[in-house]
């Protein structure tokens, strides 16, 4: 498997903090080791870093680590492979463009029985169940709304209904980004944090290094930060629940939906029908 | 305007010491300070490394420029700005897939006159010209061949009738790659030079730094540099004839045509023309 990090703000925010932990856990204190990389918005553009090395080791990853660049969405993922081999082609995240935007997409999961018709308009560079269900996923968005961008509400909507089925075939916890929001979805595991005013200090779980964000932000910052396990040992993380899908923007969530039958609705459902 | 910067080889080979001359004219030698960038595939996948800063004067360029990806193709630019304010989405080379492959694509020159109708197969994320005018060639080649990738002869020819209306229509240098071959067009400066065996020293012209071939390379390397104006002060650079297009691979020229009428040809048609 491999582990998640995204970050949505509503004032660029750089992500050297976060990512000094969560590189620890690419070969270091975790054996996700099978290449990892990150992607920061900036406007509509894109800086991706992509390096099939161990994150723990890598020269770039230690640039990335140590040069702050100031995003309002990021996107980074490390690797344990188990489809396709370790190379740069099957490095997430993934991107291609839609709209006249660029897409983020990162995968921790297996997705091994999907297998989706795909008509040309974005077909996988590399051979991982992760890019192949990207490329799905835009082609159907594409479908769906022909060449005109939806508002957010739509974009989450059709993401809901297009994570339904796969929700079910498998292991789908992923990141996707536009630049505008971030969608996280939690198929087994995935948790955030919002950190706001009044700030605290913050101390990393893989590394004894702690900061102190009243340092650091304004009153008005809002960060949040997703991951597949808690990267600090004295927030408040919350756990996302199994089958969730969530939208942040601007630092805050702003859209969450269900993406497995919930046993209350159908509940709810039952009693609706017996009514009648 | 800005500059050019290509790589094709055959064996991956690192670019420190071209781009180390080429880097300075992003600010220091030349005036080229609108941002850079530069693009290594690395089989399929593609390292990208932008940056709206000078290349002089940037982390990113330092780490380029010290740290050697080996690649078997390479994209770079440094920019000056024509159209586009400098931000990260404006700054090339750019990427798109096609065909399962990631094309980029970076260019010199202004088309302010060219609007092409775009079907939204690939819409420009920034304002470009440049980048309005790969999207309508990415669209074209879909539109010619479909679903199926072209030989390498069928995707030349169709450049080479792609990029013969823009040649009229502005100054249209570009370096185009898809990772099996780099495909260059001279418009009205462009470069190359092709270093194999027996290799011998070479000194950059921007900066007082030499390498000697010898030490680095083997018997069967070949290494085509392609850039707007000579890179070195001691070996013999080809100028392209302004209104050509060359596809190498392999490190060596696969082929040549022209893009635009050659007085030659029309001559020969119109003696043709009078003996029938």
């Amino acid at each position: 498997m491999c582990q998640l990090l995204g970050m949505n703000c509503n004032v660029p925010t750089d992500i050297c903090f976060s990512f000094t932990g969560f590189r620890q856990r690419g070969g270091s204190t975790d054996v996700h080791s099978d290449g990892w990389g990150i992607a920061f918005f900036e406007g509509k553009g894109v800086r991706l870093f992509v390096d099939p090395q161990a994150s723990a080791e890598s020269t770039i990853a230690e640039l990335v680590r140590s040069y702050p660049i100031h995003s309002l969405n990021v996107v980074a993922h490390i690797r344990k492979a188990t489809q396709g081999v370790t190379s740069l082609e099957n490095t997430h995240p993934f991107m291609r463009e839609l709209w006249g935007r660029y897409w983020l997409f990162a995968h921790n999961g297996n997705l091994p029985h999907f297998q989706p018709q795909l008509d040309g308009s974005y077909v996988p560079v590399g051979n991982t169940d992760s890019e192949q269900t990207f490329c799905w996923m835009l082609q159907s968005l594409r479908q769906r709304f022909g060449t005109d961008a939806p508002s957010r509400q739509e974009l989450f909507d059709a993401l809901g209904e297009l994570s339904l089925p796969l929700a079910g075939m498998g292991i789908f916890n992923f990141l996707l980004s536009n630049g505008d929001c971030l969608v996280a979805h939690c198929s087994t595991e995935l948790s955030y944090i919002i950190r706001r005013a009044p700030f605290a200090e913050a101390h990393l779980k893989d590394q004894d290094i702690s900061i102190d964000f009243r340092q650091v932000t304004t009153p008005e910052d809002r960060v949040a930060i997703i991951a597949t396990q808690p990267l600090t040992d004295n927030e408040p993380w919350v756990n996302m629940r199994p089958g969730t899908l969530w939208m942040f923007h601007d630092g805050e969530v702003v859209g969450q939906q269900n993406t497995v039958p919930s046993p209350f609705k159908s509940l709810a459902e039952m009693l609706d029908t017996e009514r009648t």
